[in-house]
Parts: C-alpha cells; structure tokens; sequence
C-alpha cells in the first residue's frame, strides 16, 4: 500500500485535546494540511506549522482527498458532515471522509449513505487511548466502513495509533467503541466501590492497591486510574461530559436492539450525578467522589 | 526466616478443589500433615499420600503446630475453629490457626479473640486466582493477623502462592478478598453486556474481544474469561453460588461500615438471579447468560 503525498492533501476538523495532537502528526508526517474549528485561536498552533485555514468544513473537504473531523457530540458531527455548509456540501467525488468522534453508529451509516450517493467514501473510526494515547500516536482505532476505503485510509490512521482493527462495515467502528465504553463504564463503578470499601474498612490504600492489581481483579482502570484516586487526582484525561455522551448512545443502541444493559445503565445514572454535582469536567475517575458523597463519605485523599 | 521441619506438623481441614491441591503442596514440600475433612473419602488421596486422618477439627489441631481450613460459607468456619469439636477446642497454647476460607471480617476477628484468651495465634488468608492458582501454587494471598502469626506462617503461605500481602491485623486479610471481589463482581457485568451488545450489533466476536482487550477497556476477567464465554464455556472455575456468599459479604460489611454499593448489590442480584435460573454450579461466567436471558435473548455461542 503506498501513498503519493503530492496528492494526498488532508482535511482537518476539530481542534480539541485529542484533535489537536492528532493533527499535528500528521503534519509532522509530510502530510499537507487544511484546518478548520469552531473557534480559530483553537487552530493557531497548527496554522503556525503551514496548515492552511479554511471558514467552514465545506472549504476544508473542497480542497482535500482525506478530511479528518473529531469534534464533540453527534449533532457536531451532524453539522460538520452534513450540514449546508459541511464537509459533504463541498467534498469532491472520489475523496474520503473519516469521523474519529465517538457518535452513534446510526449517524455513521447516514453519513456513509449520503457520502456514497456522490461518489465519496466514508468511514468511522473512534478512537480509545485518551490524550497520552493521541499524544504519543498510541491510539487504538476502531474502524467501520467499506474495504476500499479503509484501505485508502489506513496508512494514514497508522501515523495515529498502534491498534487498528477494521470491525466491518459503516457504523461498526462505532458499534465496537461502544463495546470498549461499555466495558469502561462498569468497571469504573467496581474501582471506585472497592477503594471506597478499603478505606472505610480501614486498610492502607497502597498497598491494598497493589495487593489487588495483579490478580484476577485487575484491569486497566484499575492500575491507570487507581493511583490518580489515591493521589487525589481528578484532572481530565477524559471528561465526565463526554463519557456521559457515550454512554448515553450506547444505551440508546442497546434499547434499539432491545438489549438490557443494567450495569450500564447505573454508571451512566452515577455519572449524570456526577455532572450534577458540578464534575461534568472533571475525568472520568471523578465517579469516585459520586459514590463517596451518596454515602456521605468524605474521600480522604481529596486535594 | 526458617522453620524446623521436625517440628512443624500441619494441620489440613477441608478438600475441596482449592483445598485437596494446597495440602498436596506442602505434602510434597515434606511437612508431615493431619487432616480432617467432612466426607472422608475426599481425603483419600492426602491420606495415600501420608497425610493422618482425624475425625473433628479439634483432634487435628490437637497434634499440630499450624492449622489451616479452607472450608465453604461462615457458619463452616465458625464450626471448624470455634465449634464444640472445633479447632480452638483442642488446639495447645502456642500453637497457629489458619483460615484461609473466603469468610466474614467480623468473623476472623472473633475467632482471633477467642484464640488469644487460650494463647493461640489465629491468621486470617483468604486467597485469590482460584482452581488454576491453588494447583500451580500462584495464588495470591490477603493476610490478616499480628505480626508475630504472619512472621510464623509465612514460610508456609509461600508453599501456596506467588503474591503474599499482610495487609493488617485480624479481618484485614477478609477486607482486602473483599476488595478484590468487588471489583470483580461489577467487572464482570461490564464483559457480559458488551459482548451481548457485540453479538446484537452483529460485531465479529472474536476480533472485537481483540479489539478491546489490549486498551483501556482491559481486564483480566475479559481477557481470561471473554475467550470462555465466545467458546460457550461456562464450566466452574470459580462457582457462583460460593461468589453469591462472597458478595453477600462484602454488602453487609459495607451496610455495617454504612457504605453504599449500587454496583456490588446489582452484581449481587444478577448472580441471585443466575442461581435462581440453576447455574449456582456454574463458574461465574455464566453471568452473561442470565443478562441474556433478561433480554429473552439466546447466546449463539452456547454449548
């Protein structure tokens, strides 16, 4: 598979934590580069190392082969693909278009549909990993979409992260992440109880921390986020708001497919909590502080 | 730390799957070992193996250095050590008791009392890495007791596992199983649900479990039991009646400590729910069918 990167310019839309260290990879790769966000000072880093401006997601597709977009909520990515001045408004047939939003895998199908009635691709492809994981282009990437296409894409993808998986067709990359967000969204609940529990029944946190890690309790979270509580840390790495959102689709999808997800369904009640308590951008690990205040617990190690 | 040999005679109470494996570790290590057991024919093989029979707890203590039980539910534990024919009734001053059943803090707490009136260490060792850890000798194991008791029976415990934590005095070891089986219990919804949610999105199940597993999404329970369940294995390892005792544990304990679990207590019911169904045999796997039965809906997967 090879690239000519004389013709491949590439479109970029959605300069937030993830997207801005996303672009800049591919800009560091050779890779030429227009940009667009809601908010241009967002922009201004990537602009000061040549990327080319452009006033709306129509502009960026007009003048490119590949336009990336990662942005907030699926109404966004409604807009920015299929909004009067978005990217399928001016994309020319025969280029690719590639949501890296975490949004739901029935919009990623729309999109898909309408981009093929004009002779473009599309493909969905979110992401997992959080900021150090867009930071250090170690992202897992979940991607749905027709072969052709994700094999157009995927050099590209590459310079982005270490895990590509080509789940099947639109909407598939979607349906995955949702697995993944899934599987998150419970487990969180079990991190938080459990050092909830170790400090109430008195134990040393650390090395009860350790004592679990390894075994058959262990898990990512665990071992990533565990250490943040302990530490009083609950600075973003991804925001409550977000994981609310993509919870939110998944229990959406879930109920469609007429599917009871009831541990599910609890986290995200605990997060919307969370949001309610004023921790709607906090990190996720914040769910912690949801379950000490229920029980009306203060969490020692709060900074 | 070193042990005479000659004069360490170990008690053994109980043969089951965990049990039978342990006693054989350090009969092959070359400790000269009693043992009690309710049905004596589960004792065979120790006994072809040199171990001595007793008919009650408290004749095994009676002629041992250190006694160890790993029984089944509390009202087992409170009859082995502190019965009329209990461990505490016949065992001499100086001597160790060792409970390494997954039981009540509260309980390993009274037993320890009652121990040291008579001038009897007791140590609570609950352990963790199930059927596989008791026979390869990988356990982790939770310890709670004083010193001076862990200090004594360490040297043994290392016959037994791989990953030896003291994690405090009396009922500490107990907590910190209870740690371990909250976050299990709630993990294992989350594995559950998201592979119902992949098979009903039609996601190939196999490559979404790769997909997942290697991120943030990463547990050893998707990893170890993820595999399993695509295989439509839901053969014990761990059966579920004994995680139900388990959780029902852990959610007094919290009750008591008046912490409140919404993810431990749904686990809880879920895994009632799964007993009710007839899979109290089953290993804790099986969770995932009684979420699919929820939603009157077959796993494809299912032997």
């Amino acid at each position: 598979m090879s690239v000519s990167r004389e013709l491949t310019r590439v479109g970029w839309i959605g300069t937030g934590v993830m997207g801005a260290s996303m672009a800049r990879h591919l800009l560091a790769a050779g890779y030429p580069m227009t940009v667009h966000t809601r908010t241009r000072e967002k922009a201004a880093d990537l602009e000061s190392r040549n990327a080319r401006w452009a006033d709306s997601p129509a502009e960026v597709a007009a003048e490119c082969d590949t336009t990336f977009a990662i942005v907030g909520f699926p109404a966004d990515v409604r807009d920015t693909f299929l909004g009067a001045e978005g990217a399928l408004a001016g994309a020319n047939p025969g280029s690719l278009l590639v949501d890296m939003t975490t949004s739901e895998p029935s919009l990623a199908v729309e999109i898909a549909e309408a981009a093929a009635a004009k002779g473009i691709g599309a493909v969905d492809a979110p992401v997992s990993g959080g900021d150090v994981g867009a930071r250090n282009a170690t992202l897992s990437i979940m991607i749905g979409g027709a072969d052709d296409d994700v094999v157009r894409v995927w050099p590209l993808l590459e310079i982005l992260g270490n895990t590509l998986v080509h789940a099947g067709g639109p909407g598939a990359g979607q349906h995955t992440k949702m697995v993944n967000q899934i599987l998150i969204a419970t487990g969180m609940i079990g991190v938080s109880e459990a050092l909830l529990y170790a400090q109430q029944a008195g134990l040393d946190l650390d090395k009860t921390l350790e004592a679990v890690s390894g075994g058959a309790a262990g898990s990512w979270s665990l071992s990533n986020y565990g250490p943040r509580m302990l530490e009083g840390d609950f600075a973003p790495g991804f925001f409550v708001d977000h994981f609310v959102k993509d919870m939110g689709i998944a229990l959406d999808e879930a109920g469609t497919m007429r599917l009871s997800t009831p541990g599910l369904a609890l986290a995200h009640q605990l997060y919307v909590a969370l949001q309610a308590q004023g921790g709607g951008r906090s990190g996720t690990q914040a769910l912690l502080l949801a379950l000490a205040r229920l029980s009306d617990f203060e969490w020692s190690r709060s900074r």
